[in-house]
């Protein structure tokens, strides 16, 4: 199918969102080369990191659906776009955890690295201007962010994405500690996995060397951003060709 | 029956324990005069406040004990001291919001004094060296603070709490804005309602001129901390003579 770019609809901090000419049902996501931290108080320019981070998610997205995951994508189209279904997004940074680290294990004092017997699903309100605050279900509720029902299935479908992304990682030597996905609405009020994952929305350390081979490595300045993103993407390619 | 004071056990910011000479299964709780806020940051003593908090305190819990909420009092003993059950006590702050105020219409950048359609449970970590984190019910679950039926069970406890106490308070025109509460469990592992409740612990706010009649005076320098605590127990006493 061939796919005509409309207009610019929304530029976020990692990608720009346009129309698709004569389609209202789907979105043409472009990946951009920027990587921003702490809420985008730490801003840098990478090159290539778009083209990295579309494969992946294209990669990742369609082993979801080859699993039984509804997701927003359609097509990848040309080195550093997505098109996907148009959504009702969820105002829902949707945070699962293998392993704690980052704001939850600084939250409660446990040093970083500390295996849970079972994944933690969080919920972050995404509101920029606020600062992403962490809030409880019961929170989500009250802001009517989305139906006790889709709290409930939000949290299901989190916990198979873990599954699956975890499994998908272990495959590549490398070990799933956390990742934040972001959730929508299709036309008939169906749940969908939308936006991307990436080693922008993950944390990913590899299983030999713990070496951390996500954003971390920016947020931190450990250097080697892209070769990193890039071993990533050199791996899940290799063991699996099938969703290239 | 007779008590006799044992050692101190535990001083806090609010109260200091001490055991109970000859009996196991109860404690000597000592209102102090000092009020503290912001993780005890901001500090003051306030001679006479600790007789009134014990005083209200005592009320509201025979009051709860009278319609059915299990609770740790056993009885008053002098004028700043109560003899209290001995409880495993759970490391949560319970919050019951029925009106937006505080940290959480900050986090969410909602003016202070929104009524909300329904009673908010938040939990906050009992932990002043990570200042009283707020967490989800997965959080709680994951640091096994309690387990999956107690969290339901403090849940339900809360809101009954909290429809008694915004119907003792209407009575004396106070409007009960929202309010903390901790729990803890009995020798049989039963949950009871433990700690105090006070204008310490309570925002109360007249009915008629919406003047805050709580901490928050303290907190905020409204001045007249003590003669509001006063107005408190003179309209609760008055009121509610039955449990006094």
């Amino acid at each position: 199918m061939s796919w005509e770019k409309g207009e610019q609809l929304y530029e976020g901090k990692a990608k720009r969102i346009f129309s698709v000419k004569g389609k209202n049902d789907v979105l043409w996501q472009d990946f951009k080369d920027q990587l921003t931290a702490f809420n985008a108080q730490k801003v840098e320019q990478l090159s290539g990191k778009g083209l990295l981070n579309c494969k992946i998610t294209t990669l990742i997205f369609k082993y979801m659906q080859g699993n039984g995951v509804p997701t927003h994508f359609v097509e990848s189209i040309g080195e550093t776009a997505l098109i996907t279904k148009k959504l009702d997004m969820i105002a829902l940074e949707v945070v699962v955890r293998n392993v704690l680290a980052g704001s939850t294990a600084k939250k409660f004092g446990i040093e970083e690295g500390k295996p849970l017997e079972k994944p933690l699903v969080e919920f972050y309100y995404k509101n920029d201007s606020l600062g992403d605050p962490f809030m409880s279900d019961d929170q989500a509720l009250m802001l009517k962010l989305a139906s006790p029902k889709e709290i409930s299935d939000i949290k299901i479908l989190a916990l198979k994405v873990n599954d699956l992304l975890s499994e998908l990682f272990k495959a590549c030597d490398i070990r799933l500690v956390d990742f934040k996905i972001e959730i929508g609405r299709d036309a008939s009020g169906h749940i969908l996995l939308g936006d991307e994952i990436s080693p922008d929305s993950c944390r990913l350390w590899d299983m030999k060397t713990s070496e951390k081979m996500d954003k971390d490595r920016f947020r931190r300045d450990l250097g080697q951003v892209k070769e990193m993103y890039q071993e990533v993407w050199n791996r899940l390619q290799k063991n699996w060709s099938q969703y290239v």
